[in-house]
C-alpha cells in the first residue's frame, strides 16, 4: 500500500508559526513520525508540501495509478480552493482530510471546507497526532 | 484511564437504518468492538445511547471526576444542542466529537457543529471506524 | 391497517391553549372522533401525546413492523427537531405531517418543517379537521 | 354548495410531464374523479386550467358570489404570484392551496408559497389524491 | 399633452376590494375623477387596466410616440415584474410610480419596487389622491 | 391649517450640493415656493432645516397641538434614524415623507426608509416640486 | 402569591461550571437566597431544574391555576425552544425571563431568545442577583 | 431537423430600445437572418415572440413531438418565471438559453437564470450573433 | 453611593407618547419615584433627558469620577449609536441599560443593543418598574 | 488573426476526469479540433494548460499586443480568482469566457462567473463543442 | 495651503479612555503634534471635535471656500452617519478618512465606512501616527 | 533597518493597465521612487512583484530574520487569500497593507481585506503616494 501525505501553505514553517495554536513539532518532525509509523504497518508513503496551489493540485494529479489514498492538510487552501476539490473529485483516489487545529472551533471561514464533499472523511484538531489518525483511517479505508 | 462513549438519538437503530449511509455494524457490534480495542489498550470504558437530549446532559454532567475523557456522537443533536454545549464546556473533561458519516459531505444543516467549539478534536466520515480513532485519540489526548 | 397518531408537545392543552388559534376541541375528544372514523374505516389506531422529543423519537423507533403508517402532529418540534427527522427517515413507515394552524401563515420560523423532506405529504391549516385529512390520507397512502 | 377547481401552468401536461415526479394520471382523469366525488356529495364543481397568471387572476375575481370555496393548485405561481395572493384575499372566498408533490421536499425556491398566507389551509404531496383530499376539506371548511 | 394611465392586477376590484386597506372608491370613480381634472388642466388622459402582465407591456410599448407620459399602479408587478421594468425603460416615456396604500409601510415583500429606478418618482400611500398627485407630476415632469 | 415643512441634514447646500442629482433651486427658494403655494391655499406653513437630529426630534415634538400635518424630507436621517420615527409615532400629526430624488433609483441603503412605516405616504423623485405634491397632498390629508 | 422559579440545563452545576462567566454561588444558595427574600415579601416560591426540556415543558403546563408567576431561567433552551415558548402562551401566566450573564454580550446565537417575545420582561446580566430582581418584578407584576 | 426560436417580453422593440444595451438590428432582421442561416444547414426553424409568460408556456408545450430543439432567449422571464422552467423541463425537448447581452455583467438580479438548470447550455453576450451561436449548436446538439 | 439616569430621545413625551405600549406615567413621575427610592436606600441621583445623540454621549464622558454608576434607557439611539456604546466603554462605569417596553418582543430591529456588550446587564420589558429595578442593581451592582 | 486558448487546473485530465460529466474527450483532441478549424478559418491560434492560476495571469499579460481575442475555460479559477479578472480587464483584449459544463446548472458556487463582468459574452454547457462555439464568436467578435 | 481636521465622538477622551486601544497620547498632544508638522510644512490648520453629528456635518459644510482638504478621524460615526458622507460629497473637498486602530481588524460592524466611498483615501491602524500621515497625504493630495 | 516591498499579481502591469483607475506610473518607476526615498532615511529596501500567491507567501516566510517590517500590495490576492494571511500571521514581521486606489469605494468584492486582521494598518486610495506613506509608516512603525 501506498500513501501520499501533502501538505499545504506554511506547513513548513511548522514548530516555529505561532506554536501555541499549532503546537511545537516541525513538519520534518512530523514526516519521521509517520515514517516510523508507516514502516511499522508495512505501508510505503510519500510526504510533500507546497504553498503554490497548483503544485498541490499537480501532485494530487500525479498520484493516479501511484498511490492508494491521500491524506492532504491543505492548510488555507482548504476553504478557499475550488481547483483542489475537483482535483481530488477527478483523480477518485480515497482522500483523508485532516487539520492539526480544530477547524471548526476557529474564525468563521475557517468552519467551511471546500474539499470535505469530496474526502471520505476529515479528522481535525489533534496537533501533529492529526497525521497518526489519517495514517491509520488510510491503512483501514477499504475496511 | 476511564472513557465515556455516548452516542446520540437514533444510533441505536444503527444497522437498520439506511445501512448505505451508515453502515451494517449494529451500535451494539460496535459496543463490542470498542470494549476489545479498549482492553488491548488496558483502558476502561463505558458505552451508552440516549434519544433524549436531557439525558445526555445529564450523563455528561456524571462523568465530572469519574471519567478522563469522553467520545460523543450526538448525532441529531450535533447540530441543534446548545444545552450538549454548555455542559461539556461545563465538566471540562477533554472530549471527542465523531460522527459515522462525512457531514460535511452531507445536508448544508449538518454541516455545523454547535460542540465543535467546546471539543479538542472532531472525527467524521469513517463509519463505525471513526469509534475506534476516537478510542485512539482519546488514548492520546495529553500527548 | 394500523396507522400511528403522534401528538408534540403542548398538544395535551389543546381546547384550553390559545383557543382562537387551535380550536376549542380538546385532544381527547380529538382522539374519540379519530377512533371513531378508524372503526367506520376498520383501521387500527393508535393516539399518544409527549412533551419529550426523545420519547416521540423512540415511539417512532418502536412503530417499525407494528404500524403501516404515522400521522405526525409534531407543533414546536416540526421546526427544530432533526432527531426526530432521523427517526421517520430511519424506520421508513410512510408518514404523514399535520398541522392545526396554517403554519405558512403563522411567524417566520414556523414555515419551515425540518419534518417535511422525509414525509409523503403535509395537511396544515384545517383546525381537528387536519386529523381526519391525515386519516383519510393515511389509509391511501398506497393507492 | 359550489367548489371551484383552478389549475396553474404546466398541470394541463399531467401523466406527460415527469411521470416520476408527478404521476401518471392527466388532469382530464382528476377532473373526471372530482365531478364523481363531488357528485357522491352532492356538490357542484367547476375545473379550470390556464397557463397565463393573469386569466387565472381573472377567474379567482369572478368566482365572487358563485362559488364556496376554491381549491387551488397554482403550480410554479405559487411561488412568484403575488397577485394571485392579492385575488385571494380581496375575493374572500375561503381557498385552500394543494400541491401534487411535496413542495417541501423539493428545491428551496419551492418551499415558499406566496398563496398559503391568505388560504386557509394547505394539502401537499398526496399525487391526484391531494385534489380528492382538498375537495373534502372544502366540503368541511365551515365546520 | 397626452398622458397614459396603467392599473394593474386586481384593480378591478377597487373599492371592493379590502376597503379598510384601499377605499371604497371604484376604479370607475377614479377614472372619472382623473378625466375630470385632467380636462381642467386641457390634458388628454387614456385610462386602462388589465390582470395580465404581458398585456401591460405591450400597452407601454404601444404609447411610443402616443402619450407624453406614463401614471402606472402596477400592483402586485411592481414586486415582481421585470418585464414591465424593460418595458419601461426601452421606451423611454417618462414614467411615475403610483400606489394606493403605503407599500413602505405593509410586507416586507412589497418594499421593493422592481420599476423604481426606471421610473422617475414614486407616490405611495395617498389612496386616490395618489392619482391625482401622478396626473399633476406627470403634468409638471418636464418643469 | 398650519403646515411644519422639516428638512434634515445638508437640504441647507440645496443648489450647490451635486445639482446634477439635486438640481440648482436652493432651500429658500424652495422655502419661497412653498409660502407663496400654502397662501393661495389659505394655509399656514412654517419651514425649519436641521443637520442634527436630536433637533428635528425635538421640533416634531413640539409641532404637537401646532400643527395640522408635518411633511418632512429627513435626507440621510430617512435611513439610519429611528429617534426621528418614533417621534413621528409620538405625536401622530399626519406626516408625508418626500424627497428630492428617488431614493428607490439610488444606493441601496437609501431605498429602506425607516419612517415610512408610521408616515401617511411618501413622494420620491420629482426635484423641488416633490415639495409642492407634499403640500397638495398634505392640505387633503383628510379628504 | 406563589411564583415558580424554573431553571433550564446546566444549572445544577452553578458554582463549579466556568465560576469566572457565571459565579461561585451554587443553585441550593440561590434557592435558600430567594426562600428567604419570597419569605420576607410573604410570598410562596418553588424552584425546580431540569436537563430534559419536555419535563420543564410539563411543568410550565402544571403550574396553571397554581401559580401567579413564573420566572425562568431556561439557559441553553432559550435559544432553541419553542416548545417553552408555545408552552408559556398557552397557560397564559405572566413570566419573567431571567439570565445570570448578560446574554447580549456574548455569542451570536445567546442573542436571540425564542421566550421573549411570550415574557413580560427579561433580565439578563447580573448574576444570582438576577434571581432577586426576577422575585421583585414577579411580585410587582400587576402593577 | 426542426428547430423552435422563443422570443421572450420586450424582444419586439430589439432596435429601438436602448441600442447602446442590445445593438440596433430588430427582431425581424435576425429572424430573416436565422432563416438564411437555416437553409444553408437544411434545417426548418420557426421563430416566434411574446409578451406574456403563459403564450410562451403554451408554446414550449405545443413543441412536443414537432420539434426537435428550442433555443430560448426569454428575455426579462429568465429571472421570473418558474413556469416556463417547468414548462421546458416537461416537454424534454433539448432547449438552449440564449442572451443578446452578458447578463453576468449586468445587475445582480439578471445574474440568475431559473431556466439555466434545465437548458442544455446557455449562450450570452454576443448580441444578434447570440442567435447564430443558438443555431449553430442546437444543429449539433446530440452529436 | 452616586447613580446617573440618562434618558434618550422621545422620553420626554412618556405618558402622552403610545400609551398602550408605554404606559401612562410621565418622565417627571418616575424621576420623582426614582429620588423617592433613592432616599430611602440614601444614594444620590441625577436625572437627565436629551433628544441629542451627541448630548447624552457628553454626560457619559461628564460622569467619570462623579457617579459610581449609569441607569441608561438610550431608547431609539439604543440600536443605531455606536458613539453611545463606545463612550460606555471609554468611562469604564458600571453602566446598567434598561426598557420600558420589552424590545425582544417587538419589531425585528429593536432586538439588537448595541450598547448590551458594554453593559453590565439588561432589564427590560416592566414599564416604569424597569427604572426601579435599574436602581436595586445599581446599588447591588458590585456585591 | 490570432487566438489564444487558456485552460485552467484539471483540463489536462480531461477524458479521464468524471467522463458522465466533461465528456471522454482529451484536452489534445479538443486542440487538434480547434487548430483544425481554426486553420478552415484561416485564423491562428496557441493552446495552453495550467494548473497555477499566477502562469494564467502571466499567459493573459503576454497576450497583450500578439492575441486579437482570447478564450478562457479557467475552470475551477472561474469562480476564485480576482487575479484573473484584473488580468482581463488590465489587457483589454476582446475575451470569451467558456465551460464544458453548464456551470448554471450545478452547485451553487459554480453559478458566479468572476471572469463574466470583464468578458465580452459566456459559453456553457456544450461539452468540447463549448470551444468551437468560443472559436466562432472570436473570430465574429468585431462584427 | 490650509487643512481641516476633525475629530467625531469620543476622541476628547483619547489617552483616557481605553489606552490599550487607543494610545496614550491625548487629543490636545495630537493637536499640538500636528500644528509643529503642519508648520515645519508651512501649512495652516484647524483643528476640531465634536460629540455631535450634526455639528461635524455643520463643520463639513462651512468648510467649503476655506480649506482646500479635510482629515477626519469620525469615531463612531464612520459606521452611522450617512448625513456625514452626504457632507463630504456636497462640499467636494478633498478628503481623507483616518483611524488611531485598525478598524479592519476589530468588530465586524467597524468594517464598513460608510464615508470611504466619497473620500479620497483611507488610512488605519497607526495611532496618533495615522493623523501624520493623514497630515501628509493631505498636502500630497494634489500630485 | 531593512523593508520588504511586496506586489501582487497584474501590478507588473501599472501604468499600462487602466491609467484612469490605477495611475500612469509604471512599478519600475514606483520601486525607484521609493529606493531614493528609503536611502534619504537611511533605510535598505528589497522591492518584488509576483503572479503567484505561492511566491508571495513564500517571500514573506524568507523575510523572518531579515527584515523589520513588510509593506505589502497583495492587490487580489487582498480579498481570497488566506494564505498570504497565514503567512502574515506566521512570520510576525510588523506588516503594513497598502492599496493605489481606495478599495472601499470599489467593488463591494473589494471592501473586505482578508490581510487586514494581522497587519498593522491598511492605506489606501493615494495612488502611487500610498507606497511613500506605506514607507513612512513602516520607518516609524514601533514609535
Amino acid at each position: 500500500m501506498k500513501i501520499l501525505f501533502l501538505n499545504g501553505p506554511n506547513l513548513n514553517l511548522l514548530g516555529q508559526r505561532e506554536p501555541e495554536k499549532y503546537g511545537r513539532t516541525t513538519l520534518a518532525e512530523i514526516e519521521a513520525l509517520i515514517r516510523r509509523e508507516a514502516k511499522v504497518r508495512s505501508v510505503e508513503v510519500d510526504f510533500k508540501q507546497s504553498n503554490v496551489e497548483g503544485e498541490l493540485v499537480t501532485w494530487i494529479q500525479e498520484a493516479k495509478g501511484v498511490f492508494d489514498a491521500i491524506v492532504i492538510n491543505a492548510a488555507a487552501y482548504t476553504h478557499t480552493s475550488i481547483a483542489l476539490r475537483d482535483a481530488i473529485a477527478a483523480v477518485a483516489i480515497p482522500t483523508i482530510e485532516i487539520h492539526l487545529s480544530n477547524i471548526h472551533a476557529r474564525e468563521e471561514f475557517r468552519h467551511r471546507s471546500l474539499l470535505a464533499p469530496v474526502c471520505r472523511g476529515q479528522i481535525s484538531g489533534f496537533g501533529a497526532f492529526s497525521y497518526i489518525l489519517g495514517l491509520i483511517s488510510a491503512v483501514n479505508i477499504n475496511e
